[in-house]
């Protein structure tokens, strides 16, 4: 099962592709970010974050979506861009049909490193280890990705089990 | 030129087309509201959306489009729902290099009838008399999709004068 893992913003989006391997070992797939143009229109990045999102699902055909669930910022102008970039990827999973797991913050932490209260970079050493990477995956966005996307597999093989 | 005024949300999204005519008049083309289905995941009621925005779009053919800027929200989970919509929305815009416009909810108010501070009973009167409507276009999300395109419209024209 191949499932890609989402942490939307406006300037920044990170992505990460998990696969299970048949021995039931986490590989990983691809990582990065999405980065989008500071100076323009807000429209425009949209656009560009859905037309990336939409290659990405295209190449790599992922069964299962995961995406971090957003509770609360403390800035309500923020909540309102990451909202608007989260809504463009929704868009695009929900267009390919394909099903979104939402995951709290504490959820991601404490799949990835067993406490839910660990920081930035225990998640990024733990997803390293993990996934067996040569260095620890970066930027943040990237590896927050890439946890969601453990996270699910995680998830996946409790209620399997 | 006709612009397309939207208020969106997750639940319902106003939408109203405005025409000015070559005598200045403006003239209501279509209003309306965009209906998601509570029970259905939250990316399955954005493509609903998202298809809705587009359709009218192309059987519209708007020349511009009009958005009300949020500044601030009371509930931060509720201003992620509504950037989520808005994400979707202006995405289907920018999908057709639609100019898009954002005014205030002041700014809108004060187009329409006057004065910033206007209840959303003012609103909906002065829309019905500004587009000589036969009533006042209801629900509310529609008569602010219709106040904004007039919005638009005024400052439209301040900008040529």
């Amino acid at each position: 099962m191949l499932v890609l893992g989402i942490d939307p913003g406006t300037a920044t989006t990170g992505y990460g592709l998990v696969r299970e391997t048949p021995r039931g070992d986490l590989e990983m797939v691809e990582y990065g970010v999405i980065l989008t143009e500071a100076g323009l229109e807000q429209e425009k990045r949209l656009l560009t974050l859905y037309n990336r999102i939409q290659e990405i699902i295209l190449l790599h055909k992922p069964d299962n979506a995961a995406v971090e669930k957003l509770f609360f910022r403390r800035n309500v102008t923020t909540a309102i861009a990451v909202g608007q970039a989260r809504g463009v990827v929704l868009l695009g999973l929900a267009q390919h049909a394909l099903p979104v797991a939402e995951y709290t913050p504490m959820e991601i932490k404490q799949a990835v490193s067993g406490y839910g209260g660990a920081d930035k970079h225990q998640v990024q050493v733990m997803v390293q280890a993990i996934l067996n990477l040569e260095r620890p995956p970066r930027p943040d966005d990237a590896a927050d990705a890439l946890a969601v996307a453990i996270c699910h597999l995680h998830s996946y093989r409790w209620n399997q089990a």
